[in-house]
């Protein structure tokens, strides 16, 4: 699928397929149903070129295609390409790479 | 119809003609409708010259005229040109370019 | 009237003559009376000589007399002079330079 | 009036002796009743030095004694001296200089 | 009373000892009781440093010990010492010096 | 358990093993029960490589794997690894080392 | 005490041993109890290493262990170490240095 994805994320936004709870997924992670702010995994499948600092550099970028990550259940936005889900969101918005 | 457009954005600012979900797009792309903030895709028609930085230098725009984009649905100002919705919004409410 | 207005804006401010909608304007543009956050046109009439940055620099100015704008609405200050109806507002609260 | 005023404001802060929409005035400008956030004229009597930037410079004012001004009715903290009305603002809430 | 002072405030701060309006102040300025955010008069009594910029530089202080200077009535935090009633506030919160 | 952890956070956050209270920990700290924002204790398991400074350096991170910190209650991000509690939060949120 | 202490603070946190009102103080400062935000007296137990400013250098402390020093009462979060109450803070919630 990631090979497919015709979307180029802007700045330090990245495009991630949200990984349901119930897959296997590295490190054995279980997130609880209950937490106040619910964090999601996910495959990142597309990196922007990063956020440019007030000296004109860019920031690099801590996530690469193929990461499984981390991340708030809230940060980002919601698409859906042929009936899967996807999120764009800004790398801030990830916790942690797994594995 | 990009051609014949008169408008010039200021900064960080990008024209864009909204493109109706049931036209046929690149990359095949559905938005859902329950998505709590729905993107929606347009063509650029026009580019900012790039904001100003605290160090003088102008930051690189990082979409073009032509470009296919998907942006969040409550970012920019809507506007009317003989009957065809546009939209000035700041890059950063853009979240990729497709295809 | 622009060879007469004697307002010095200052910093990053604009002043505007606003255009009503019935007039004939550059472009052709209608603005939609339905518009969550309507733009309206303007004459830029004076412009200030740029926020200063961080760095000591002023930014230069993208607009200049005589261009006309479109501008968000609720942006600026109102102010009338012999009847005529002014906006004074940043920079940043104009759209595009229009034609 | 201008020249007994003791009053040195620090930084930014410009002092403006208010001037009454019944008094004659530069330009002629009118300032309507209605206007959401209506703008008041006043004189400069006192200027500071310019608030200091983060690379240690000050900037510089684009304002000085005598000037007429435009400023925003809302900014700014009001005191009287020996029964006329004076305002302490930031050179950030005066839009033009008249005249 | 200055010399016993006790109090080295830190970075941008200021002690201040209020005057109370009855007193004689250089200047004879007298604050209204109606004032929205009404004006204090007040003795500089120690001063900090300065506050520390982004390129590590200290932000000159302009008031010093001795001053009477005008500050926003709720700017501050209120201390007593033997009865005396005083201020500590940042440098910011102090309008200008009087006399 | 700290060496097995398969979480590499971004930028300038923290994953941290929650100590329980009732657990004995380094220096004998009792957190009060009552405090309004209560702070707890845990181990630090893996640190970011520190957030990017607007030179484009990276800020250096002040805890390292191993360490004993305590930090606001309600700061970071909540996810359970077989049945145990972790945080990921951002340095700003840990108020000390102990021990 | 403060040499048995075990607790070091990041960045520009400071630990404070919280001074009650009827212990005697350097410089016999009596603070009001009506004050709408009421400050409190403490001894510095344990400082960080400052800061990071935005171009990588640290901002100097300006408090040292063993200061008795004036904090706003709403500032920093509190622990109790063996019966003591203790205050983690911003060195920019710490008013001024005692003595």
């Amino acid at each position: 699928m990631a090979k497919e994805l015709k979307l180029k994320p802007l700045a330090d936004k990245v495009v991630i397929k949200v990984i349901e709870e119930t897959e296997s997924t590295p490190g054995g992670i279980i997130l609880p149903d209950s937490a106040r702010e619910k964090p999601q995994k996910g495959e990142v499948l597309a990196v922007g070129a990063g956020k440019v600092l007030e000296n004109g550099q860019r920031e690099e970028m801590e996530v690469k295609t193929g990461d499984v990550v981390l991340f708030t259940k809230y940060g980002g936005t919601e698409i859906k390409i042929e009936s899967e889900e996807y999120k764009i969101m800004s790398v801030r918005d990830i916790l942690a790479v797994i594995g």
